[in-house]
């Protein structure tokens, strides 16, 4: 009887050594798998792996204290795809198209016009000026609770033209499961975009496993009003802060009020947020993704109108940046979970 | 043998279950006593346990997912003392004086001039137009890194004037206590003050144990520069958002794209905030901290330049907001841990 229950209660202690998770020190993958199998073999990898072990695994040099392990991530062509355009490109352009038929007068303002036709081109060529207004028209005037429900709908229907699938499902495998690693290794992960914060606020949870308090991205100007009895949120259509180039480390700053120890980027929008966290003392990473797989998903930098990448590339032998190459360092691109759909 | 080590199994797994923290299900206190030891027992303090366990025991008809349990704590008269002036307000009449001291040209102004002689009531007297040339002149003009050296330098020198003890230790007991208790709890608790955020940040941490992405406050413009090789982030003189009343609502918004299920507060700068955490479905709370213990902290309300409350304590019963009478539900008021200072 004696016996038994010693053997029962030793099997319990083991029981609960397993269940209660790996310790601090652990190697990077808890099971002992790959953590990173959408990653080919090789040195950005190797880099990746070390780095992480290197900053969260105590009594290493490079050691960092779990409360310091901040990792920013810019979103468009960084965790999800941004060709031929911007998702919430996409998104304004769907919603200047409903709200031209309801007020056609509204296609008096030639940017409105060009995208309710789904014109991207004629959209661009109105330059920032114009994409600030179609940004104000289909981004404003409403609460915060109305504007996340359009765009709830939105995502639900919409289908990205090229590759038929939700937009949902076109998210970066490789980089969900970077996401991944570095949680389990205490990261805190946030997103700083140079989108919307209360778009992506709406999906970053289920895409990306990132509550809404961990997004940073632009703002239209918001007000607090109660309107009978109710208080809401009203955003304005007037743009208040652009979270892109020198504005991420302020976003970040203001959001957070520390200095990340790793970002991932892959356009010129992302080389102050990179040039920033790299600067810090201590190990540092700083990642950019380069676009150089035209089969798989898009080939582009310098000359791209969404994600254009020059000076950041150019700058990274330098700064000690690891670029990644899609095409060679990318065993699998897109998580695609869904079926297709029509656009 | 065998039953020597069957109780030493037994005895691991024991502690292992002690060592691992109460399952969410369990009482508020894990060690089955008081979590609240310095509120005394009365309905306040009832209510508190009652709304913890409502939303945090699984099965409960008013549970509510970890994931959304956020609640916000204004931090001057709710969470440290604000009389006889706001803590930051001191921190500016002594950047006044050192200023004036090193450039006397500064003290035309006649803001600058009252701060750095210390009459509150003549700064006072300037209006907001002067306390923003105040704030401008003291918290500006800096990178964000001198200006934190700055403050943590000061926190370590200053003193209360009235109470002889050094600012980081009068924070009040019983919030301490409930910040505690709701993180226990799976609550995020997030301080949101009409103070600076690059301010509080500094002491948050220790005083609070709240980490700097989780403290919403006034800031600053700031813009991004690279000085020589090294980049930074520049406070200007220029207040660019002011975390008080209906802009609690937006700055709670802008930063974590939820709204809290409870707020605490104590002036009628927190009526917004909490008018708006208790509009929301579900169960919900909203605390007004009274400060009526003239013997052993401060006595006021409607009449105080500092934390003026008026417009919230009116509103509260039907509002259904739980007021906290200092002088009856606290049995203690400081932590005051550190030893006297003198001025």
């Amino acid at each position: 009887m004696r016996g038994n229950l010693g053997i029962r209660a030793l099997f319990m202690a083991v029981l609960l050594l397993l269940t209660m998770g790996p310790p601090v020190s652990a190697a990077p993958s808890p099971a002992g798998g790959d953590p990173l199998p959408s990653w080919r073999e090789g040195p950005v990898k190797r880099r990746l792996l070390a780095f992480v072990a290197a900053v969260s695994t105590q009594g290493s040099r490079d050691y960092v204290p779990a409360a310091e392990r901040l990792a920013v991530f810019d979103n468009d062509g960084t965790l999800w795809g941004e060709q031929p355009m911007y998702v919430q490109l996409a998104f304004a352009l769907d919603r200047a198209r409903t709200l031209v038929a309801q007020r056609p007068e509204l296609a008096a303002n030639p940017v409105v016009a060009a995208a309710a036709a789904g014109d991207v081109k004629a959209v661009m060529a109105q330059g920032t000026q114009g994409l600030l207004e179609l940004v104000a028209l289909t981004h404003g005037g409403m609460s915060t609770e109305t504007f996340a429900r359009i765009v709830r709908d939105w995502f639900r229907s919409a289908c990205h033209p090229g590759l038929h699938r939700p937009y949902s499902s076109l998210t970066f495998a490789p980089m969900g499961e970077l996401l991944e690693l570095l949680r389990s290794r205490g990261f805190l992960t946030v997103i700083v975009s140079g989108g919307g914060s209360d778009f992506l606020r709406v999906v970053t949870e289920e895409l990306y496993g990132v509550p809404p308090e961990q997004v940073i991205g632009s703002t239209v100007r918001t007000t607090y009003a109660v309107e009978g009895s109710v208080p809401v949120l009203l955003r304005h259509p007037e743009v208040a802060f652009i979270d892109d180039g020198a504005g991420k480390p302020v976003g970040i700053h203001t959001a957070l009020g520390r200095r990340p120890i790793a970002a991932f980027g892959n356009s010129d929008g992302d080389f102050e947020m990179l040039e920033w966290t790299t600067a810090g003392p201590g190990a540092r990473l700083g990642l950019i993704l380069h676009h150089d797989d035209a089969e798989r998903e898009f080939a582009y930098d310098r000359n791209s109108p969404f994600g254009r990448l020059d000076r950041a590339l150019a700058a990274a032998p330098q700064r000690g940046w690891t670029v990644v190459s899609m095409r060679n360092d990318w065993e699998r691109v897109y998580r695609l979970s869904a079926s297709p759909c029509s656009p």
